[in-house]
């Protein structure tokens, strides 16, 4: 589509959309997903850029979306949830009419210390665009460039015709008069999260038929161009973990001849319950989501402590998450896509029985997760969990720690007893035959995960009711210190 | 639990948790949902009730719901549709803290004709409870009565106690002042909702310990009962299909010599396609959702159709769903589940590429529904679409038919022409061979659906100008009726 073109305008259109709708079947053959960033000045014509670009793909296959301010759901989150959850499913293009850019511009350059906010933002985004480009998507961005001079013309044109008038806001003319000011801002972003796997196309948009062509050329040379070097293998280079922290891990301090007698689990339960309940309802007041991970080996007794933490909470505030095998959906997504589908909303508590963290013990040991992919896990599960926390968030997370011959009395007990059988089944038998290579994969999530904004917690659990006054407790102690 | 017993309260308690976990846990085992609906007068103890019920529950197997006055997106719906997306999937308990009754009574009763409101509230409500039952949960409804009187002393206390005089507030006593006029809306409601796979349970709520053992008991007996007498077969018996209507159906009076040519196509074309954008902006105006389902024989041109359908529509507004076969999280809720959660918001469009009329089509065929189930399908889909419709949506439905020799002319194109290759596949060849069979289905699926409130529009296809064209006047037309 070069301007020497001699071919007319409509006919190189068609052709362009014959290449993308060609493209747009083969990334979903092969299952790659794509994300479209189209970002740009006020008035620079990213709706009209946007209408050319779909006019070319099958709407079976494109998901749009157009977020404007965050309703008051999202706000109890990080400002990258709302993009998080609607990431493409592989092989699905998802297209943005501004963006988690846009939203950090808007959200965070006001009040004091914005350029603190501004930055941890930049962080985040940087954060997410990497582990959805190691996931194997395909990140364009587009930013639309004109003058301050047109703008102006733009917005006086569009306040004079009546069909256009009421789109333009008090918030347009501020963001006018702020251009030369924004100027650098944008710049600064716009460098700092410019990478191989996510780099910036700017657009000059003038003219906006030439803007059009322009970005529908790019991204058919993009889409094109990603499966000329392997399609969806990622473009980052595999990093080698760095060597296992040698501080000492929690795991190893555990003592778990600790243990607890029925009488005064009885004598000090009723206290633990009514605080837990006023717990409850300071997070509830002060619109504070808690999230508790429960992790531990099997028959170590988290369902039993998950009913005696939830039992006087009010059923208003709170759910459990059972985490099962991923279903098909959430295959075909990053693996933490699901998770972030189920965090609290502001003032409520989710508890998760097993977590993310299947990645990096089941996943890792039956095979399910390639090495690749559980190793590149623990960074980016940190990552989350720290967004999550310094956003507001509380989270606990909980690993029961028992030793082989405790889980062999329990498994056997079950056996035995008729209304345990069900708790029972052969892959628990299974999976204790791998229990080297279970402690191996534990020692090391814990090593990897043990962070300042997000430690573990080993609660030891040889004792079910040492175990479970134990995480009563330390949810206690959490929430207390946290609000 | 008798008041014989002589057990302490605590043992009977603990006795009658064991056996719900058990129950719990056979429900689980046996993939049957099941519903515990808790309502009553204001202040009769809805939350304690429930709360004693759950301390015998494991919180990984159930949802708990206390849904108040609907959000602005929830209005745009029919009220069930909130509860709708909310069933429990097979082996869970929902648990609801007041229910689609409280929302019935409070949005329905208010203004001029309530009454008539009321009733059509209450035929939803009846649809949605056998739709439930007939695919196998278990439904438990209880009442929690106290007398006028009472209820006065309770608000009055709790005015009084600092502790909860938030919670009070002046719509509780409106609705005291009209206990007595209340009283007989309520029984009607009861009485009117009364069947044998949705019974009632009023309970004495005077006291509320007494109401709690009560409630417990009764859905262990329940429970009991309902594995007794087969567990997750339906109680109803199957009722035969009425005959097929005898009146005309459309797919016997569609011509399909009927044809455009391509200089009439595009001679019409940039009209329709303005019209189409201001059909768009004037539901979007009045907030009117709108669905628009394509069903057809395969290389029948529903891609194509959508695509030009959609070409010059706002993305903004219109999003395409393409239905594939369920999920596994699909599969384990009622088949209609998965579409009422996609359903458009207030003044969006939504354009189904394939339905659910996937159920009495290639499920049928393909034998992966059961008679039964398929057979049920035809009334649930219409009474589905009937509400929707009385709701205030828009619903069009295209059925795009080619006759047995253009397919075949197309498959072969397919074949030989790279560029269409992807569009076939062995699974179509299959079906085609099956001809005769799927000529049935659909026959009988236009024959029984096609209803005064959600007519089917047949479009003859064998001409691709003329079959495109059809739908968007279609669509124009339905809109400008509509609104």
């Amino acid at each position: 589509m070069s301007k020497n073109d001699s071919r007319s305008g409509e006919e190189r259109l068609k052709e362009a959309y014959e290449e993308l709708g060609a493209l747009q079947r083969t990334f979903r053959i092969r299952q790659i997903p794509a994300i479209i960033v189209v970002e740009g000045w006020n008035a620079s014509g990213i709706s009209d850029t946007i209408a050319t670009l779909l006019q070319g793909l099958d709407p079976r296959g494109f998901d749009f979306h157009a977020l404007g301010r965050p309703g008051e759901e999202d706000r109890a989150h990080t400002f990258l949830r709302r993009f998080w959850v609607r990431t493409p499913a592989h092989g699905r293009i998802a297209i943005y009419a501004r963006s988690w850019y846009s939203r950090a511009l808007a959200e965070k350059i006001r009040g004091t210390e914005w350029e603190k906010r501004l930055d941890r933002a930049i962080t985040s985004i940087k954060t997410f665009e990497r582990q959805l480009a190691d996931d194997g998507t395909l990140i364009l961005k587009f930013f639309l460039q004109i003058s301050s001079e047109e703008q102006r013309r733009r917005l006086v044109a569009r306040e004079k015709d009546p069909l256009t008038s009421w789109m333009i806001t008090r918030n347009d003319w501020d963001f006018h008069h702020l251009y030369d000011e924004l100027t650098p801002v944008i710049r600064h972003i716009r460098e700092a999260t410019e990478e191989p796997w996510a780099a910036w196309h700017i657009v000059d948009a003038e003219e906006t038929a030439v803007a059009s062509e322009r970005v529908l050329s790019t991204v058919i040379e993009r889409f094109r161009a990603h499966l000329d070097t392997g399609g969806s293998a990622p473009l980052r280079a595999h990093a080698p973990l760095p060597p296992l922290p040698s501080s000492a891990s929690p795991i190893d301090t555990v003592d778990l001849s600790l243990s607890m007698s029925r009488h005064d689990y009885d004598r000090v339960s009723p206290e633990c319950q009514a605080r837990l309940r006023a717990c409850q309802y300071s997070l509830y007041r002060r619109k504070v989501p808690l999230i508790i991970v429960y992790e531990g080996w099997d028959a170590a007794g988290k369902g039993g402590s998950i009913q005696r933490l939830v039992r006087s909470m009010n059923p208003r505030g709170y759910a459990v998450v059972p985490v099962g095998p991923p279903s098909s959906e959430e295959l075909a997504h990053h693996f933490l896509w699901r998770f972030y589908l189920r965090f609290p909303p502001a003032g409520d508590i989710r508890i998760f029985d097993r977590s993310w963290y299947g990645r990096v013990l089941v996943e890792r040991v039956e095979g399910l997760a390639s090495e690749h992919q559980w190793q590149r896990a623990y960074r980016e599960i940190c990552e989350m969990e720290r967004a999550y926390v310094e956003s507001g968030g509380g989270l606990i997370k909980f690993w029961l720690e028992i030793d082989a011959e405790t889980q062999l009395k329990r498994f056997r007990e079950r056996e035995t007893d008729p209304s345990k059988q069900w708790k029972i089944t052969e892959e628990d038998w299974r999976n204790r035959e791998k229990r080297e290579q279970y402690e191996r994969a534990v020692r090391e999530m814990i090593a990897r995960t043990h962070t300042p904004s997000a430690p573990w917690t080993v609660i030891a659990s040889n004792s079910k009711h040492h175990a479970r006054i134990t995480a009563q407790r330390a949810v206690i102690d959490y929430v207390n210190d946290l609000i």
